[in-house]
Order: structure tokens, then sequence, then C-alpha cells
């Protein structure tokens, strides 16, 4: 089994054991996008500026998330992944991405943020895998 | 055009112009899906034990409804559906059997209620017609 199909599975007992709310889950997806990008520790700064929301309300949340043990947070507002909120996170990631394809497939479209945003949060495990089948199965040309 | 479908694209054009609430959208599918049973008028009562609210969460409830030009409310607690709130709660209708037949297609499954009450409210005009379309052109064999 490939590492990434390793965290995927991770992922998803995190999601299921795990009891965030919504918006952390944001949080956290956002969290983990930004380390990746970046290719190091994320700022409280720069996840609110990401976010759209005011840097005492970033870190409130992440307050939130460190009382969950899913990141650390250090001086200088840098926030630190804690290994099950980099597991969770990235299942966050694919599951948004994945739901992204699925959609756009759908929809003949490029774009389907919105609806992704809205939606991610309730599409529990079975269905997400179901989705993955359901992608994999179709012919090459038709994948996004 | 048929009337069914007709009825279907004003409750596209209701959903999107009528600002209510989920918990409201949940309330008016209810009364819509409780008049289509019963055939007549629906309780207050009726309408708080399917919900398993209680008769005063209801009746407000309903008067939020009301104030939408959806529902009028009469003595003795009967709910009648105004034109529009029909036609939009047929959409509701419409709407939930459309994803929980796409949601059991895609995880082979037979119930699927506790994503579509979540997912439902958020699954916008766009990707219900998409929904619609895709259940249309699978082979008669895979359909549920």
């Amino acid at each position: 089994m490939e590492s990434s199909a390793f965290y995927t599975m991770k992922g998803y007992e995190l999601a299921a054991n795990t009891q965030i709310t919504t918006a952390m889950e944001d949080y956290l997806e956002m969290i983990c996008r930004l380390e990746k990008e970046e290719a190091g520790p994320v700022r409280i700064r720069a996840l609110s500026q990401k976010l759209h929301v005011k840097p005492s309300s970033a870190s409130k949340m992440v307050s939130n998330l460190q009382e969950k043990g899913l990141v650390t947070s250090k001086k200088y507002g840098e926030i630190h992944l804690t290994d099950s909120g980099r597991t969770f996170g990235r299942y966050l990631l694919y599951r948004h991405d994945l739901l992204h394809r699925f959609l756009c497939f759908l929809n003949h479209s490029q774009n389907e943020l919105e609806q992704v945003e809205k939606i991610e949060h309730f599409v529990d495990e079975k269905t997400v895998r179901s989705i993955q089948a359901f992608l994999d199965s179709l012919p090459q040309e038709s994948k996004m």
C-alpha cells in the first residue's frame, strides 16, 4: 500500500472520531494547504488573511484545534500541525479535491468551489470512497 | 410541457429567490409531504410529531413560513400551503428524492437519508439538473 493511501485511511478514521465543527474543519484544511504551499510553519496572520477573518478570530480557532490535539501554537504566531492534525488535514484536502472533481464532472464545469465549500463537511466516509471508485471507473477521456 | 415539469421549474426559481433557512426548508418539505400523504390540511400537532419538536417550536416556524408567504395558518392549528409554498415544497421533495436516488446509486445502498438530510440544503439548481440528467442517462438496469 502506498503512503498516500495509508494517510487517507487514517484520515477517514480521524474524520469519524474527532468531533470538530465545520468551521474548525475549514481552518484545519487551510492550515494544511498553507503548510504544503509554503513548505514551512504557518503563521496566524497568513491564515487569517487567507480565510478573510481577523487575526484574533484565527487565534481563537487555533486554540480550539490545539485543545483537540491537532496543532501546536508557538511564539510569533507559528502554527505547527501535529501528526494527527496533518493526517486529518490531508484527508480534508483530499475530500475537498475529490468533491470538486466530481461536481465539475457532473456539471461539465471548471469551478464548483462554492458548492464544495458548503457540501464537503457533510459527506461521509462511505460516500467519499464511492465517489473515488466512481471517478476511477470513468473512461480516461471523460475525467477532468 | 407536463404539469410536474412546470412545477419543478417554478420550484427552482423559488429556491433561488426565496431566502429561507435550512430549518424552514425542512418544515416546508414536511408540510408538503404530509399534505400529499393525508390529502387534507396539515395540523401543527402532526407536523411537530413528524419532526420530533415541540408544538410551540413548530408554531413559531410556521409563523416564519407565513411571513414569507409560503403558508397560511388557521384556527385549530391547520396549516395551508399557498400556491408558491406548494410549488417550493414540491421542489424540495423532488430535490430530496433525487439526491436519495443518486446517493443510493453511488453507494450501492438502499438508505442514504442521513446524508441527504445534511446535504440537500446546499445543492444548487445547476447540480440538481445535472444529477437528474446523469440518472436519466444510466442504463435502465442500473437505476434503483
